[in-house]
């Protein structure tokens, strides 16, 4: 294990960069896909099974695990990973993004953003020393700066300011984190969909010299192709050497496009969340298990999977579990999800070491595109 | 395995019984638990775990198969071992338990009893001859009689209306049934708190010569020591080679007391219910998760047992998990619940074994009396 954060390409192919995270709890293959666990708990999985997957690295939402069970009680009890039971490497939000989208009454100032949990509607305090102060609580491996992110679309002064905020707070969190050689703090590029304010962004967070980039903001609603834009305009901005997370993505084809332009991590709900609404992701794309085609399809859901929920169950013994709400349909399905996510990045990484990224991210688009078996 | 459905008794210890029933798919030791799956999945747990706390057998119910996903969908689907995965031996109830408690408009004929799905509606018919035919379409390694359960307090000529109707009942389901050497159908001793009519109903079960016997109407509410009269009153009517199976009960304690006279088989919905309640059965007790005593509670449930969701997690965890409605919560108390129930019937059939069974029960008892863990 190594004892310092360090990153370092072990290939590219075009703008896709296979790579590899090095830091006290563990190595990160890279790119990674970063499985959700909001309040310390990947929903409806043991981290057993998160592990057995591939996963190298899970994320934690400070807002969600600041509010409950509280950064300090954590703490006490030794810190996110012995609280989760997941040894290995945690990057943890900011929690600004789940404060604007989640919490009542914010208000926003140059020292910080004030707001009523959704829980119990107590007021809390978040300034990015704060912020910092509860993922080093966590004992958070990667900790992110607090940012703004606005709710688009908005005036472009708006953005602006937001992102320059969001700036001002990156320096802030820099000088808060300090020194730890073994853990790594990452500032996040704003400035929406301007690609003249994302480039001012990034050069900017450039300049400070962190340990890695995120992108934010992105994946809120707009179109691929304007995601897929500012990609294009932010990552050249950014040092080659250090790890670039596009937050909150996305699909498989939009991890594709993303990889394709230079991104390192991602993270998503969408498997998880997909798991508990009958959504199952397959090598022949999304299947709708809730759909009555399936109620007498002895077949699984991929047979050349070697995930049990893919390769052991029916697709009638899904869909009744789905049908009569049975915890066991979530279960299986978000296995099955996480192990589609982790294969795919799996495939990603072994095609960009074998130089042939494009042609094999071309064979997974015309699989998705032929699309699931026919009805039996 | 064995080609015919037989049971053997291997040790005794004052009334209590160790046995072994083997049949095709598999040998089931007694005293036994049966989890509960009541739609084809033990609710929040893998079949390979229910399976690895030392299940041999699991109880289906036929009133909610039979309505979702259907009797013919899970016969043509291979039968309920292959839909659930589960390949060892399965017992289902009759169906009319769940008619009697759930479903609407129930009407009880001679013939059988209508009523109305509580899903959908939709009316249905079920006879003795029909459960049975669902119980075989299900593919049930033991099916038991249709019988009416009448809810209590009931005046004694309602008690022994249906009592005498569950024996007309019980002789069609033996014919409907037939002769299938490698499975069985067991009759339900019926009679309320009466114990008359208890010995009544088992005196003419007896002479029917069934492969095994139930005690039915019992557990719906009436204090312990009643239902304990009955089972004094009833199991010695009942043949001693005929395995005797108390159904729908109960608390640890119900059960070290049934066992204690003369009852091989259990069911209950308490483990995997309490579970997804926030309560855990550990060998201290029942421990209520949600109890903010817990928040900070490093320890876990039992450090000595060897079930992982005991062993491995912490109380401020579990109680974390379960205060945020989290799935997780529901599977690992599921689990820890499940395995203390196994772990109860294997400490049960052991100290019948060693002639200590008496012993090893105050045992239990005055550790659940000395409670759970001081608080830290
Ligand atoms: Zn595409
Ligand atoms: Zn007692």
């Amino acid at each position: 294990m190594s004892e310092t954060f360090t990153f370092r390409i072990l290939a590219t192919d075009g703008q896709a960069r296979r790579g590899e995270i090095a830091m006290p709890r563990g190595l990160v293959r890279t790119p990674a896909f970063m499985p959700v666990g909001t309040g310390g708990t990947v929903k409806a999985m043991y981290m057993d099974q998160v592990r057995a997957l591939g996963s190298d690295i899970i994320l934690g939402n400070t807002y969600h695990l600041m509010l409950r069970p509280g950064a300090e009680r954590v703490a006490r009890l030794g810190g996110l990973h012995e609280f989760a039971r997941w040894p290995h490497p945690i990057l943890t939000d900011s929690g600004g993004f789940q404060v604007m989208s989640l919490a009542a009454l914010r208000k926003i100032r140059e020292e910080g953003v004030t707001f009523r949990s959704h829980i119990d509607g107590q007021v809390h305090e978040m300034s990015p020393e704060r912020s910092i102060e509860i993922q080093g609580l966590l004992d958070a491996d990667i900790q992110m700066q607090l940012d703004e992110c606005v709710r688009l679309p908005a005036p472009r002064r708006e953005v602006e300011r937001a992102m320059e905020l969001s700036l001002r707070w990156a320096e802030r969190c820099k000088a808060a984190f300090g020194r730890q050689p073994g853990k790594a703090m990452f500032g996040i590029v704003q400035g929406g969909v301007d690609l003249d304010l994302r480039a001012r962004s990034a050069a900017a967070l450039s300049a400070m010299d962190l340990k890695g980039y995120a992108v934010g903001g992105l994946a809120v609603g707009e179109p691929q192709a304007v995601m897929l834009e500012v990609l294009e305009a932010t990552c050249p901005a950014l040092p080659a050497d250090r790890p670039r997370y596009l937050m909150g993505v996305g699909t498989p084809d939009d991890i594709l496009h993303s990889v394709a332009r230079g991104i390192d991590m991602f993270d998503c709900v969408m498997p998880t969340r997909a798991g508990r609404h009958g959504l199952a992701y397959t090598r022949r794309g999304k299947v709708n298990l809730k759909n009555a085609r399936h109620a007498d399809d002895p077949r699984p859901l991929d047979e050349t999977s070697d995930c049990p929920a893919a390769r052991d169950y029916s697709r009638a013994y899904l869909h009744h579990l789905v049908k009569s709400g049975e915890a066991l349909g979530a279960m299986l399905l978000t296995w099955n999800n996480l192990a589609y996510y982790q294969r795919l990045m799996a495939d990603i990484r072994a095609a960009i070491e074998a130089g042939r990224f494009e042609e094999r991210a071309a064979q997974m688009r015309e699989e998705w595109a032929r699309g699931d078996l026919p009805p039996v």
